[in-house]
């Protein structure tokens, strides 16, 4: 088995011969750009890397992996035009370079190009990737709806925000390690668990992502801290910080999230106060230790050889002490 | 066989079973909305009445009918964002009923609805109509594309237009019939076969569309006649005009094609004139009928009974003496 570095260097190879630019250049220039923005490549790295877990080589996971990656760089594409977001990557984003249209209609693109890379895979293998996949991308447009209906609401709880992360984020993490499942035609058990394992990974993922965004180190996080704090985004921690803080503290809190100051320094700093006192930074860490250890109780289940659930649990302590 | 009407009785109360409201309600009211604002159904039509003429019971089509449908009302959602069009069917469009995110994202769900439809059928046959639909999904936001591409070019060969019609309409009519040549397990030349009936048909459809737009009978044709004149529209009108024109009209046809009047009578009837002179209605009948004798000579080699033969080609003429 090789490492994360090696499969990351491998998929990069495989996406740049894959991904080129056809005619209308209009409609394939901005897919080419996207894909080739970088980022962590988090998604692929796990459907090669699950492949050869589960006991055959990372060559036959190629397709998949790129597939997946397709889709989570469409949803990064059609989600910057719904946030407005002009910078992906600390680039340009798509509908920024070119225009709203040009946004849309590649993105479209992306999504079925991402059902095309399925198709080396036969018959059987190819439905069961297809339905994984689409059952996936469905859940992940109702995560990014339920994101949106939760801008406006005032009443949103706890588990209810934990299905949105689990349906935005953690099940496309999950699905990338199940597709590396099926393709090594895997037990229904296994693929199933490593599906759990994945989902809850991603799970805690989101809110290590929610908790940097507060409390990462402006040293190393890459972008400015603070910023769903500026852009008043009900996370993780804003909802237990109303559940635990005193009435005063409650409504100030409430009111911050109304604010839009231009400089947000003051604003920051008070509500990070008050999720401190709400011992919110606390309460987060055991909620990703939790999704975490969760993720790796489901490896015992697994019918694989104990060197490589080490493997998984060492990949998955990786991501949770990341600091970026 | 059914007839078309009984057809499309057919699949609008399959449509209304199955396309039903799901949470979060955001997402799914838009889908069903768009789904029930009615239209021809032209193209899930043809997928159930092809399935029966290769022999087997449009029952088994109805899933292939819907993806179909689903997808071709995917489109409309997109292309009315990109044209800002705030009507579609004499209601509403999604991104003016709700707002840019929501008709983004809404289409974004039908186009992953669309092929979770083919999920009941089995692996081969699965694939295959999944394999089909992608390359079919593909060349329309291609099509698309090089309808945007066109709005800034000044180059436009009639080749060229034809490409971008065949793409963004007459390759989903093709493709709607072979998906019911493939559910009915068709010999592979007679489904190559009927999908070229159903693109020559779209092309000639499409032509006539145009042709509608600026002859159309304002008594039954339902739109404003000129609109494309309107819109300054590249149609095969324009083009045909501009090469078979004498210079000064070209110029005048050019001059008027940079210009939106408040009031476009008059310059909907000078285009008009223009048209004239170069003969281009006349030349328009001739390669709409062209391309419906196309059609019917394809139908000459395919491998079913004289009766379905002249079935299809009392559709097509119906087609083409439309009014609307």
């Amino acid at each position: 088995m090789a490492n994360i570095a090696q499969y990351r260097e491998i998929f990069i190879k495989y996406l740049e011969e894959k991904i080129v630019l056809n005619e209308p250049k209009n409609l394939y220039e901005p897919i080419v750009y996207i894909l080739q923005l970088g980022g962590k490549r988090l998604r692929p790295v796990l459907t090669l890397m699950t492949a050869e877990i589960f006991g055959t080589t990372h060559k036959k996971a190629l397709d998949a992996a790129l597939a997946v990656e397709v889709f989570h760089n469409f949803s990064l594409v059609h989600d910057d035009i719904m946030d407005e977001a002009p910078l992906r990557r600390g680039k340009t984003t798509v509908h920024e370079k070119w225009d709203l249209n040009t946004g849309i209609l590649s993105g479209d693109a992306m999504l079925i190009l991402a059902y095309q890379l399925f198709e080396n895979y036969e018959g059987e293998t190819f439905k069961a990737l297809a339905e994984l996949f689409s059952k996936t991308a469905i859940e992940v447009c109702e995560g990014q709806q339920y994101d949106v209906d939760f801008e406006v609401r005032n009443d949103v709880t706890i588990p209810e925000y934990l299905k949105m992360i689990e349906y935005k984020t953690a099940v496309l993490v999950g699905a990338a390690m199940k597709m590396g499942a099926i393709i090594a035609k895997t037990s229904a058990k296994d693929a199933e668990g490593i599906y759990d394992f994945g989902r809850y990974l991603g799970l805690a993922f989101q809110l290590q992502d929610d908790y940097l965004d507060a409390y990462g180190d402006p040293k190393t996080f890459g972008k400015q801290v603070g910023g769903d704090i500026i852009e008043n985004k009900k996370t993780y921690l804003y909802l237990k910080a109303l559940q635990n803080s005193s009435e005063t503290n409650k409504e100030k809190l409430m009111q911050l999230f109304t604010e839009k100051p231009e400089d947000a320094t003051e604003k920051i700093e008070t509500v990070k106060t008050i999720f401190n006192e709400a011992n919110v930074p606390e309460t987060m860490k055991n909620a990703i230790s939790e999704f975490t250890m969760k993720a790796f109780q489901v490896l015992e289940t697994l019918n694989i050889k104990d060197q490589e659930k080490q493997s998984l649990i060492a990949f998955g302590k990786q991501l949770m002490n990341r600091t970026v």
